[in-house]
């Protein structure tokens, strides 16, 4: 398996050949891929290598389950992991690698309507603000959130984007900014906690973000900061703005209440790329995640068109129109 | 002029030596001084050292106004130019040191005092959140909004702080954390997108603030990052206290709207801690402060008192008290 090792963008483009499921793991541990919907392709792919690195089927079942574990939050991870699962169940090494071939072609084209559908909500001349990374990187290919920005700047809409950089990883300055330098989308990188002020001063019209995994009721989860903005965006009667595959929807999760909110080492607070900020010995808060009510959602973008509330209706709407394409 | 280099801790505890006007305008621009107290104090300092080291009476008062044009949000800075200043016209440069002395040994003292009226908002066994430094490095000693806190501390309330690390430019993680240390407070650091989350999972029961600038009305400006804690302590119904000594308000000041935001160079957003974080040519928005609405503030705590609304009638009040002292 190869792919993008985003922990060192911008800085560098290097790949990463993943030769065996402890690889990958590690790879989707420290975040060299990240996104849900790219994990959802990782979580498949890397079934079919297990399937083709593995001896019995006992063993490749293991590797999947390990692999689905790496980040409870992100639902995609386990949904990509499931499907190529039961395709290897069916048809064997073959079998699992068709299956995430499928997912990985799919994405981009189920992004690029996402996206189309999307479009229409950012006024023409107008300011995004957006949180964490959507783009091409987080998905296969063309970006949830940031393909809505990108299929507006397609169709001549003239997006300008403030992107926050979204600490601790900074997935915003490192990888949106860089996917917008190459867009060529005007923008400007903003401290989270410079946001709401920007709404204050008019300078947002709608804030656009992607989600990790959509409650049945249509609570989001998302990177940590994005609760925040939900409210400040809210506040100023901004439009708050969910874009996401409907493979993002889990409908067997009841509300935000049951996602379970992924912690990480709390060295990626104390240190900022790289360098130490804070005193040894330093404890930090690193909930990697959190959950937007459904209440603060103006409404969730799929490539199934635009859900709007109340979602425990249209969410399910979504995903069967989706499964029928 | 002998000062601590707030720019290399927590990694180095430096003094500086500034010997002329333009020493001490550089460390004032670089923020190798800063807060809002600090700020008075280093500014009358510098209005004595113009005195000592400059010819004419005109000279001196061509510096000091330009160490007040330094940072133009703190009003303290002014402030403590102007006290000195008129202190000079009176006494000479003898007049002006004296003055400058003065105002330092006072603040502490007020600072003490403030912090005494304070602790009591603190629940026992509380956990208050802060945003950027407000210790004894913001001022001459003591501290504001950590001035509670430690005088929470000493009065044994056991408070727990979560310090927001306060990007761009870390004085949550970098001096904030330092001084909890030195002071054995129990705090862990927390991206400040990461402080909605927390209010909502209740992990905070008081966010506690330092100021800038308060106007007339109660609208308060703070560092970047204020006004949306604020938002989402309002949405919480968590109570937001500022404390800040009443050479901070601003009465010639009537609304926030007046006040002048200071934008600092965009390389500090697209740098964290030295380090370059997003692509070469990114551009950013850096306001080094926003305005909180006197609507969304419980109270401000000063050394005269706790003001509450309507602000407009409780701060007058306040700084005449204030001045009795």
């Amino acid at each position: 398996m190869r792919l993008i090792d985003q922990r060192v963008l911008p800085g560098r483009l290097r790949f990463l050949n993943c030769r065996s499921v402890d690889e990958l793991r590690a790879a989707i541990a420290s975040l060299a891929v990240r996104g849900a919907p790219a994990l959802g392709a990782a979580g498949a792919y890397g079934v079919a290598l297990a399937a083709h690195t593995l001896r019995t089927k006992p063993q490749v079942r293991a590797a999947a389950k390990q692999i689905a574990r790496e980040r409870p939050t992100a639902v995609n991870l386990a949904w990509g992991v499931e499907r190529a699962l039961t395709a290897f169940e069916a048809g064997g090494a073959a079998g699992a690698l068709a299956e995430a071939e499928r997912i990985a072609q799919d994405d981009v084209a189920r992004n690029r309507v996402l996206g189309a559908h999307g479009a229409t909500v950012v006024p023409v001349g107008g300011t995004v603000l957006t949180h964490c990374n959507t783009g091409s990187l987080a998905t296969v290919g063309y970006g949830t959130a940031l393909g809505v920005v990108r299929a507006a700047h397609e169709q001549k809409r003239r997006p300008r984007v403030l992107a926050d950089e979204t600490r601790p990883l900074l997935q915003g300055a490192r990888l949106t900014m860089w996917e917008l330098q190459r867009l060529g989308v005007p923008s400007a990188l903003v401290p989270d906690g410079a946001a709401a002020s920007l709404m204050a001063a008019g300078e947002v019209d709608v804030v656009l973000v992607g989600a990790d995994r959509i409650a049945a009721n249509g609570d989001v989860a998302n990177k940590i900061g994005t609760y925040g903005l939900s409210i400040a965006a809210r506040h100023h009667q901004i439009p708050f703005y969910v874009a996401a595959p409907t493979s993002t929807i889990d409908l067997g999760t009841a509300s935000g209440n049951e996602i379970r909110i992924e912690e990480r080492d709390p060295s990626e607070v104390t240190h900022a790329a790289g360098v130490p900020i804070a005193p040894p010995g330093s404890d930090a808060r690193n909930p990697a995640f959190d959950v937007t009510p459904a209440r603060l959602v103006t409404a969730i973008i799929t490539e199934a068109g635009i859900a709007r509330p109340p979602y425990r209706r249209s969410l399910p709407a979504h995903v069967r129109r989706a499964a029928a394409v």
